[in-house]
């Protein structure tokens, strides 16, 4: 029997509406709604094993909190411990999620030192700011994703205009959909048998004269193990097609980022970015010590999948003794972007393994290669990725050892030079 | 007897504190702040009716809320309802009316469906965005001014700057006034006889070395009447000469827009704005079924007005039985812009009525057709439009009549090609 | 013996949490938190007063208070009177002063009357927006700082950027640091001994890939008296070398400005920022009335110092009766800018008094001329000002000899045209 609460809001006796959203409640779920547009819902905060009884026997612990001060005035963070991880959630940057956290020792496992240390409202931040680089003054979480209409690199690109004509704008890096909250957060468990917990949300990046896509995420993660995954579409709402990008840019820097630390995956292909990457493809999956003045190195995976259609990646430490391992689905991501930050610590010591629809240059450069799919009308995608924290030795060499059975003894081509890329000018 | 009190707010004990505008006041009048920059006064909600016990008498019902969740967070619309229609008010956008609806059956009369489903919190917008077309983040109001200091496309403009030079800035799309939260807004009655009442607000275009106009607003709303009025002025509030542009951008879907709808003005003249426009000049008052990939038509239409210096517009659905009439004064509105956008239902079936100072070009190519009015220092111009949902074919039909009254017999000119636009680059 | 209150904020029971900062704290002092990034802190009101008794005995008053409504919606004013003087500090706005009353009569004496009436969140401003020029939608505060990686005149500059190569980038008129709001805002005293308070803050300009300045703030002011003091550092927390900017932008207006108002400085060096300001350099020093369509006028002074490394500036009323006295340190802000505004009053009467590192030229021309400071890895600068009403002739007449006594009788150097400046297009 499900149970709907009006709970109280300690700090403010604020009266937190919780309802059932009907459409999508499924037959033994409750739905608490955590945030809501339609519904014009939102708390300072909450504790919600208070509310919640159900979620004390299997030890969860989940917290709702708003950010005071700086440049995070009104963020609010969800922190979901499961009693081995803690994730912390932001909804006010499109879903991305902050930090893991080890539950029993507290350690950030998955995330970076970035310089950016408070979690910036989307409010203060112009990403037209800098010559398009206005997203770097927010970027510090563990995962955020890129895209919806545009995820790479800022610059010119061609798009049709209310008058029916092209007209060239300025893209900005990464995109707007980690700039904007969240529409509906939702928490959805079975109240007879809370082991598992859902956080459904949607993200929308919708305006006049342009794209209508909308984000559905759903993030799976039950009591005590130490992965969870992301189930995700992407809907195009509009009337007529649409393109769309999307990469999952996940960072990470200590502790499984150090000296000695390797990625490794099973790539048909690898190819560097620009000429400067070039110079070190012979070294692309290992990692150096923190180097003061380290100017980026990115690599361009075509990763091989298996007979389902999935593919792995494996982030581990100099001993081999603690990893990242995710797991996604190569039929709509199906390229991998390595991203070697290995500059000082106080600058960002730090590397990106980005599953996407494609790689971050600019999406015309994109589009040439023919790397940025069109949605039709209603039509969506979806996106799976599962991460898992890899503690121990044993740990860590099954996921190496499921890279090489997906890898299946085939081959990889390492291009030494990077592509050719067209020239608009 | 006036009678002030101190209301409290159900959610919060917040104190909201009521106090008279002595400047403005009138004799009779009652005035309740129900949001001021002055007094710094903003309240979460506040169920008007609780309050003021005379407004019940005439069957009012007047709601503040305040929006939560996704790009809507924060932002405060105020709910009024006559018993006859219900007007929904957003306060950060500058005053915009986001919809009117028919009380008795809660249909949305006056408004449209846009791609923008949350009331966009201007704290999200960055008008320069998009080649200057971040104003289309937030667009899907009924009613939404375009100015005050420009009005019309984005693109280049020349202005004095600080140092005496000129200096090319770029524009915006349909200027800032839009995206300002109101300074003011006071509900204004006559606690004897509360039959009538006036919305007054302040909205403030402000700048150091640039303009300085105050938009003044009042909105005028009888119980249980089917119309309402606005009556609003444009300040200089500078020491020197300011150019203004303002244009009434009001915008109409179902039901009033269908395949067969007409609008009808009693046009001196009527011009395509562009090429593609002049291809359907022929049928430039009737619109089709929506159309995935219609590229907008706009016409631009110099009204005749009749001796008392008003003219009106009237927008009826296929059987004449249900439409929109304005009634303004040309005096400082001389130009109508009507915008066809028969979109697709999905990327927005719309049309916009415009009654403006000037046409939605670039206010350079404005200026150069002597458009863009100048306030001298301290002066100010006064607009009227009223606004009535015409129900039944006999209101449509004297709705009809009063537009051939104003026509008077009088010829209309219909310019077959766009007007020679000076080029400017 | 320190008490650490829990307040109740009387509009809300909002639970204040006040705790002690243990790093900063010194031996006997109290540190109050009322603003806190890192421990989430923000109250909507205080009245302080009611919660450290000691404060009273010193006749202190001191009030923060959230605005509401307009461009103001949601920033934090704190009032500190201290029986002579009441300081006005805006949290939002970089830790920005503005105004100083006198406590006797009310009286603003330092400040001016901006055309920008509301304090602006800066949330609401697009610092890129206006061609670099979006600083002046919120420009009205007596001292407002600029910089920090930038400080000057908008337009392009190159810098590195993540890949390695140089990038061109459009500076933003004056910089950031007047539009981030604080991380921290705390208030130091003596419990035993309250008769001087030091509010201390924190002001962070951070980015990935980009500069990683932090501004400590202290002011400090005592029970009484007619001055106060700012001691600042800028910290460059990266781990490379970076560029930093800062001037300490004051405005002074009525009573202070007026026809026959005079600045004093002991110059070694003044020279026109424009040819046109070189027109009017033999009255550089003297203010007209206000003056309808006047277009500024820059001087960049070198000033004197004398054995302390001190430098002082005067500017007073016609009469000599009133004035405004600034003492700095020119080890680190060398340079004096002296804007002259003296436009009409509704459209910002005011004269800056401008201690900088350097002149509000763009970067790229600053960097020309070796004006540009660099910070190596955590490196530190520090500032100093003092500032001190002259009520009376007297003061006034001290004042004026203290800086010929810094002056000693040496020259000045009147250069009658602009420098020449570098052609970087």
């Amino acid at each position: 029997m499900v149970q709907v609460k009006r709970l109280r809001d300690a700090l403010c006796l604020i009266v937190a509406y919780l309802t059932f959203s009907v459409g999508h409640a499924l037959a033994d779920e409750e739905r608490l709604i955590l945030l809501s547009a339609k519904e014009s819902i939102r708390h300072e905060s909450l504790t919600l094993n208070d509310h919640i009884p159900a979620l004390i026997s299997e030890s969860w612990e989940l917290q709702l909190q708003t950010l005071h001060g700086g440049m995070q005035e009104g963020v609010q963070l969800l922190r979901v411990d499961n009693g081995e991880l803690i994730l912390t959630i932001v909804f006010d940057r499109g879903m991305s999620i902050l930090k893991v956290q080890d539950a029993r020792t507290g350690e950030d496992v998955f995330g970076w030192d970035s310089p950016v240390k408070e979690v910036v409202n989307p409010k203060y931040i112009d990403l037209e700011g800098r010559g398009g680089l206005g997203w770097l003054y927010g970027f510090n979480e563990w995962l955020v994703r890129c895209g919806l209409e545009f995820a790479g690199h800022p610059g010119r690109d061609v798009m049709r205009s209310n008058t029916g004509d092209d007209k060239e704008l300025d893209l900005t890096l990464h995109g707007r959909i980690g700039n904007i909250p969240a529409s509906e957060v939702h928490l959805v468990f079975d109240a007879e048998d809370p082991s598992e917990l859902k956080i459904d949300a949607v993200v929308e990046e919708r305006m006049f004269y342009g794209p209508q896509l909308r984000l559905d995420s759903t993030l799976t993660i039950k009591a005590g193990e130490r992965l969870f995954r992301l189930d995700e579409t992407v809907k195009n709402l509009s009337a007529g097609d649409q393109e769309y990008q999307i990469i999952y840019h996940t960072n990470f820097g200590r502790p499984l980022l150090e000296q000695g630390s390797k990625v490794v995956v099973a790539a048909k292909q690898i190819t560097p970015m620009n000429d400067h990457a070039a110079q070190s493809i012979s070294t692309y999956d290992t990692y150096s010590k923190p180097t003061q003045g380290f100017t980026e190195q990115v690599y361009l995976v075509e990763p091989w999948s298996d007979e389902n259609g999935l593919t792995a990646s494996v982030l581990h430490n100099r001993k081999l003794t603690r990893g990242a391992q995710m797991i996604w689905s190569t039929g709509t991501l199906p390229h991998l972007t390595i991203w070697k930050n290995t500059a000082a610590e106080l600058d960002g010591y730090v590397t990106g393994i980005e599953p996407g629809s494609g790689y971050p240059f600019n999406r015309r450069i994109e589009r040439h290669f023919g790397r940025v799919p069109v949605l039709g009308a209603g039509e969506s995608k979806a996106f799976s990725i599962s991460f898992e924290l890899l503690d121990g030795a044993d740990s860590v060499r099954s996921a190496l050892q499921n890279v090489e059975r997906i890898r299946d003894g085939r081959a990889t081509i390492k291009n030494r030079s990077a592509p050719n890329l067209p020239d608009f000018e």
